[in-house]
Formats: structure tokens, C-alpha cells, sequence
């Protein structure tokens, strides 16, 4: 990158930054998009991710553009600039953001919206061999490691190498590990049937491991209860209060039992990101910024964290979820308090967070739903959480999509992304880290 | 891997093993499906490509799901085996292709159908700086490599850096040559309007290099003279008559010219894939195989040539054309010689093509087609190309998603596509390859 240009906004307007495409970032810009204010989102993406359907994308069911939208194409306003960067570090004194391509961005009021990242509660060696799931980069690694499984043991008579190949390890039991289990479940008895001539897929086992005692620990018992049980009809085996105590190339250890897995998959937890680090505030022991009732930082009133970075009590006293639900209405609440601090009208009241509901998702026909005091599960629960899945994706494209995507997935069983598109070396390569029998210049010969 | 089992065909079957899951190898298995033969079909990639639209995957305008389908899924045959692996040599002596897990085919008859790739006329070192479209793989490269270079420009005020950025070189005038070169104008005058703030995106430089005096050598003069205008009116600068003399990173030279540019796209000539050389034969200059009128390789006749790898002369004398309307009237005559062997009955007559037309897009609304005496080009030609792709489409859900995916880029002047999924890392690295301002461990902070 040559020399950064300097932030463009004229300089009468109010400066805005906002750090992270998300929920949180993107609604915040767009409830800002006409106000008197030079915004500035700056994402180290191109692309706006829905991220309730990522493990969608993992498990081969949406191509990546049904679930990611161009961030500027999201945002035209004249007000709003892109920019495709990371931030690497903020200078409090200078009010400056610093940006890796050597930029910097000038800002009178900072929103920080980057989110969280997974953690491996200091093994971070454990990473190498369990990925995690948050980026659509993610998710497409995952899933070519995922097919890749099943290739390899197509290809192999080692019975000991394709049990291990065929067994995949989802650590944690929040919603995306039920999601990924009960999704990759049915790739294995449905969406794989027939596909192989030397084993059975539906023998692939997919093993879930909780360190509580129960799954879905924000749903009440009774709904993850019936999540336990609509895995467990999916053959998943559930370890409940049961600790990961390590990962390695040949798979995990939970308690005393070594499991030989092909696929370890990280859902277990997850740390606020670096932005946080920056501020002159003591985080929460995840790495979160716990905010003033504003959403501001506590003597900082020009910087507000929104989104999963945020650390918000809600009127019982618990946190708040890490949710888009959470997200989006902190974005709201804080262009609410600039547009009065603008207008110099009333601060709005304390924020408050409304909950509509929750959902998960096990399998065809059967999700949980969580509405106050209605509880939805089985295909009920499945219908509504498809209908809100559907209709809280960005723009017309990809609703229709996604729409034919399920469609078409429900009527066959067929997933419709089952690419592997990294070269047949490199899979091999992931997937045998320990042999190697690829001879030189292989690359080469072609067979199209 | 492990140690590969032997081909697991029950012995008494003739064993047919393919190279290759292109238009020629799929159809000859699948006109094999219910043969008393045991198949065994081995590609690298785990999905059978739609080439005809790859260039739309490169652009944005389509997700690499659309247009590609895993082979195991449109293969369920009982006497078909899908193999993700890479055929590396073959003994002819003993009738074994040599695969590079280290295992084994045996076969009885073998079918290369494993198609060309690009060459850089003897200048490999060009390769690094001027992909080209083959795979998949290909087409996202190309995509990331072209959505990033908007970026950047927007990230720049080094006015000579982003002319740089914004000029896209195609070289080579065929099919692919012109179909992304009106694609690319299209995106940058359209698709990216009010995208930017720092320039126009219809400032890009679109420019068509082409070493003979006219476009689409396969098409007629008339032909070929719409879509240099309809080009034109796209305002992409076409150079006939010009050859390339050097590709590096800063751009490419054709004659005495040196074109500074961000993205070199190399469309020029093809030559058949290594399988080609394992035969004792001589090859054409172009590296495919001269083979006999039933399709066998001269002195083989347990082994045949199909698709772009064969080189047939048509009843004029004239090569035929690599297109997968060549491949599968190959497939399908293999499968019929086959057949006639396995029932003892006369072979068939000496394979001849049938044309049944060509086709090329050059943009919105802009097309030519050729089909014997009919010639149709515009917004006939255009809806005709359209039509056309879509039936040949592999099943129901890519034919919906290609029409879902059409109908909105054609209402909104969008594209459904646009993302960057590499890291911005690796994006930066890439495209500025001469420049390094990345600090150490800066993947580590998060912008969500």
C-alpha cells in the first residue's frame, strides 16, 4: 500500500469510526446514514457475514455468497466511507485509529464492533488441529476438511485410519457445536448416501463434548433436553460434563478416553478481540469492555463499544448474550445517544435490552425456540427458525438463495456446496500431516 | 494415505478406468452406467466443473457452487468407483495407472480424458503474474486478486499506483479472452457504481490483447467484428495484431509498449495434460493426442482419447474445436465402441462431429451465437447463449441458482458474488508483492 490517505471527511463534521462490519457495526452505519456525521467502518473484510448460518457453510449445505454480503455494497451513503484495513492500534491522546496498511483515521467519536474470536484457554497449540468456526475463511477450510475426511477414507483399507478419519469431535455445546453436530450428521446418513463404495458414511460418528452438564446452557432444560434427545436420534454421542484435556494431530482426549478423530472442531469459547486491549479499562476475565449504561467507555464518553466486544449486565443481573439480537440493538441505542448529543436534546434512558427469543437448530425438522414464555421445538421450531433465518438475511439475493438452497436440500437431501476447491495436494497434505508420499513435480500431471 | 486398496471390481468385469471428470469423462460413464463393465473414474477435484461460466465465477457475478458439482453425487452408478486422487504415471505393459497416493488402477480399458492447460509459450515464469482459468481455484484467485485491486486503489493516493491498480490485462482474443473482458468492464462501469469515494470504478482500463488481426478465430468475420464493437462500446481497448514480449509485476510489454497493470489474465494457448505423454505416440505441437477414427490411440485399442486431449480432424480436415459439445459427442461414441466390443456386435463408423453452433458472450445483452447458417448476435444472441447454458446446467438446483443469480445481476446491475475471502494479509501480500508495511503478529488484532 502506498501513503494512506488521510481521512476524507470535511472537516466540520463530526468524524465517526467504526471498527467491525458485524450486526452491531453495520446497523449502527446504516441508522447513522443521515446524519450530519462523516462515518468511517473499517473492516479487514470485504463482506458482511450472517453468522447464525456460517456452520451452514462448514457443512457444505450455502456457498459462502448466500451468507456474506460486500460491505460497500451495504452501505452507499455519502457520508460513509469503506475501508477495507485492520486496526492495529489507537492512539487515546491524538484521537487516531492506526491501520495495518500504515494509515491512520482521525476519529471525534470510536465505535468498537469487532467482535470476539475463539480461544483455546491457553493452548493455543491446540488450534492447529481443531479450527474454529467465525470467518466464511473458516467455515470453507472446515467443510474441505470435513469432505476431505471422507475422501481420504475412501481411499484407504487401513479399517483403524477411516475410523479415525470418520469421527469428528465438536468441543462445546453452545449452539454451534449443536448446529455443526447435528448438521454433520446428516451429511454423513443423508446428504452422503450411496456416495462411496467402501464404507457406509452413516458409520461416521460425530461426538459432542460439553464440560456442564447440560447442552444449550442459554435455553431452558426442557428445550435442550429435546435438543439432547434430537441428537441423540441423529446418533450423535453426547459427553456432557466431560473436559477436552488435549488436542493433537490424532485427535482429542476428553477425561481419561483417547478418541482417534479425524476432525476436531473448536465451538467452546471465546475472547473479546484486540481493540479491547487498547482502552485504558479493566476487561472482564473474557477479554470484554464493561461499558458505562451509555455503552460507553467509563471516561471515555467518545468511544463506545457495541456488540459481542461489550460487556452489558441485563436488568436480572446476568450478561448479555453474545447474539446478533444483542448487537443490533446496541447499534441502535448508540446512534440514538449521537444523534442527541448533535441535536443537544435529552440523552436517551439507560439501555436496555429486549429480548424477543432465541433459536438453535438440530436438524431437518427439529430446532428449539425460545420466545418468553413460548417454547417452540421439533418442526414448529424448525419452520420459525427458517422463516427468521430467511427474513433477517440481507437483501433480496440472497433470500432467494438461501430459500432455493433449503428447498432443494429438504426435497433431495442433497447438499448443494460440496466443493472441495483447495488442490488435491494440499488436502492431502492437511489431512496426513504425518505421511507423505506425494512425489515431486506432482503437481504437474493433470487429470483436469 | 495409507495403503490403497486394489481396484475392488469383481474380476470377472472388464475394467474401464477414466481420467478425468470433465464434459467427456462424466458422459462416458454415465453412457456406461448400465454396461456389464466396472468403472473406475479418478479426478483431483472432487466436483465435474461447468467451464462455460467459469469466467462468471471469476468476475463475481456467480458463487463456484452454481456452476460446479461433486462427481461422487451425479456418479451413484453400482459399477462406478469415484476416486479423489491424481493419476502420475501409467504402465502400459502391465495395464496400471499409477495414482499418487501411491496406489494402483488395473485396467482392462483406459479413457484419458484429462483435457489441456494453459501454457505460456515456453515463458513459465509469466505464470506467477498472469494467471489463468482452468479450475475453480482458478476463477477465485482471479476473483480475489480483481476485487482487491479495487481496494487498494481506493487505499492509495498515489494517482500512478491506482492507474496501475484499475488496468486489467486479458491476453489472448478466444472465448475466455472476450467473455472477461466484457465481464471485468461490466463490473467496474456497473456492478461497482457509488462503490468508491476516492475514484470511479468506470476509470478502469479494460484492455484485450490479441496476437492475430482479428477476435474469436473460431466464429465468422461478422461475427467477430460485433463483439469487437459491442466491446468497444464497453470502452475496453482492444490491441490486435499485438503480441506479448514480457509479463512481470509491475505489467505486461506487447511490442514496444509496456503496460503498467494490476491484473494480467492469461487467455492465450493450451496444451494437453501430462497423461498425453505417458502414450507412445507422437504428439500434435499443441501436446494432444492424434488418435485413430474410432478415438484409440494408434496401436492401442484398449485405449482411448476424448475431449480437448484428442486431437480429430473434422470431415474439412480442420482440427476440431476444444468445446464440450467436441467432448461429449466423443463420450458418447467411446461408450457406443464399447458397447459394440462387449456384445460382439460391428463398431460403429468412424467418429464424426456434429456442429450443432458456438457461442459467445460479450456482455449484457450482448451475445453471439453461430449455428451453421443461422448467425444471431445482441440481445437474441444474448438470450439464446443464456437459455442455453442454463439447460446444459447440471441439475435443478445449479439451473435455479444460475437463474436467480442472472435475474438480479440483470434487474439490480449487482453481483451476487463479490467476495474476498483470503485474508486481508494475504490479499495485501499478493497484490503488493514489491511492498511489505505488515507489522509482525498484526493477524492477531481483530476487526471482526
Amino acid at each position: 500500500m502506498a501513503a494512506s490517505k488521510p481521512n476524507p471527511a470535511p472537516s466540520n463534521l463530526l468524524k465517526v469510526v467504526v471498527v467491525g462490519g458485524g450486526f452491531g457495526g453495520l446497523d449502527l452505519v446504516r441508522h447513522l446514514a443521515s446524519a450530519p456525521v462523516a462515518i468511517t467502518l473499517v473492516d479487514r473484510n470485504n463482506h458482511h457475514v450472517f453468522q447464525p448460518l456460517l456452520y451452514q457453510v462448514a457443512t457444505a449445505a450455502l456457498p459462502p455468497a448466500d451468507i456474506a454480503q460486500p460491505i460497500r455494497d451495504l452501505l452507499k451513503g455519502s457520508n460513509i466511507t469503506v475501508r477495507l484495513d485492520e486496526a492495529v492500534g489507537l492512539d487515546l491522546h491524538r484521537r487516531q485509529l492506526k491501520l495495518r496498511s500504515g494509515g491512520m483515521l482521525e476519529y471525534d467519536v470510536l465505535v468498537l464492533a469487532s467482535g470476539v474470536e475463539y480461544t483455546y484457554f491457553g493452548h493455543n497449540e491446540w488450534a492447529a488441529f481443531a479450527p474454529s468456526l467465525k470467518t466464511v475463511k473458516d467455515a470453507r477450510d472446515i467443510r474441505e476438511r470435513l469432505l476431505s475426511a471422507f475422501e481420504d477414507a475412501e481411499n484407504t483399507s487401513d479399517l483403524d485410519v477411516r475410523r479415525r478419519l470418520l469421527t469428528f469431535v465438536l468441543v462445546g455445546g453452545g449452539p454451534t457445536g449443536v448446529e455443526l453436530a447435528g448438521s454433520i450428521a446428516e451429511l454423513a446418513r443423508y446428504a452422503l448416501r450411496k456416495n462411496f463404495k467402501h464404507f457406509d458414511p452413516a458409520s461416521a460418528r460425530v461426538i459432542l463434548v460439553e464440560s456442564e452438564p447440560r447442552l444449550l446452557s442459554g435455553f431452558t432444560d426442557d428445550l435442550a433436553d429435546y435438543a439432547l434427545r434430537a441428537l441423540q436420534r441423529l446418533h450423535v454421542e453426547i459427553r456432557l460434563s466431560a473436559r477436552v484435556s488435549s488436542i493433537d494431530a490424532d485427535g482429542v482426549r476428553v477425561g481419561a478416553e483417547k478418541i482417534a478423530a479425524g476432525l476436531v472442531i473448536w465451538c467452546a469459547g471465546v475472547k473479546g478481540t484486540k481493540p479491547a486491549s487498547w482502552l485504558p479499562v479493566t476487561l472482564t476475565k473474557h477479554g470484554t469492555v464493561p461499558v458505562s449504561a451509555d455503552l460507553s467507555v467509563p471516561g471515555h464518553s467518545n468511544i463506545f463499544v457495541i456488540g459481542d466486544l461489550a460487556s452489558v449486565q441485563s436488568s436480572s443481573g446476568e450478561p448479555l448474550p453474545q447474539v446478533a439480537a444483542v448487537a443490533k440493538q446496541e447499534a441502535h441505542y448508540v446512534a440514538e445517544v449521537l444523534r442527541s448529543r448533535l441535536n443537544q436534546t435529552k440523552p436517551p434512558a439507560p439501555f436496555t435490552y429486549r429480548n424477543y427469543g432465541m433459536l438453535a437448530v438440530v436438524g431437518r425438522s427439529a430446532a428449539v425456540a425460545q420466545f418468553n414464555r413460548i417454547r417452540l421445538k421439533g418442526t414448529v421450531g424448525w419452520l420459525v427458525w427458517g422463516l427468521a433465518h430467511i427474513f433477517f438475511l440481507i437483501g433480496f439475493r440472497n433470500r432467494t438463495a438461501v430459500f432455493v438452497s433449503w428447498f432443494w436440500e429438504w426435497w433431495t437431501n442433497r447438499r448443494g456446496a460440496r466443493l472441495i476447491i483447495g488442490s488435491i495436494a494440499a488436502v492431502q497434505g492437511k489431512t496426513d500431516q504425518d505421511k507423505s508420499q506425494q512425489g515431486p513435480g506432482a503437481t504437474e500431471a493433470g487429470t483436469s
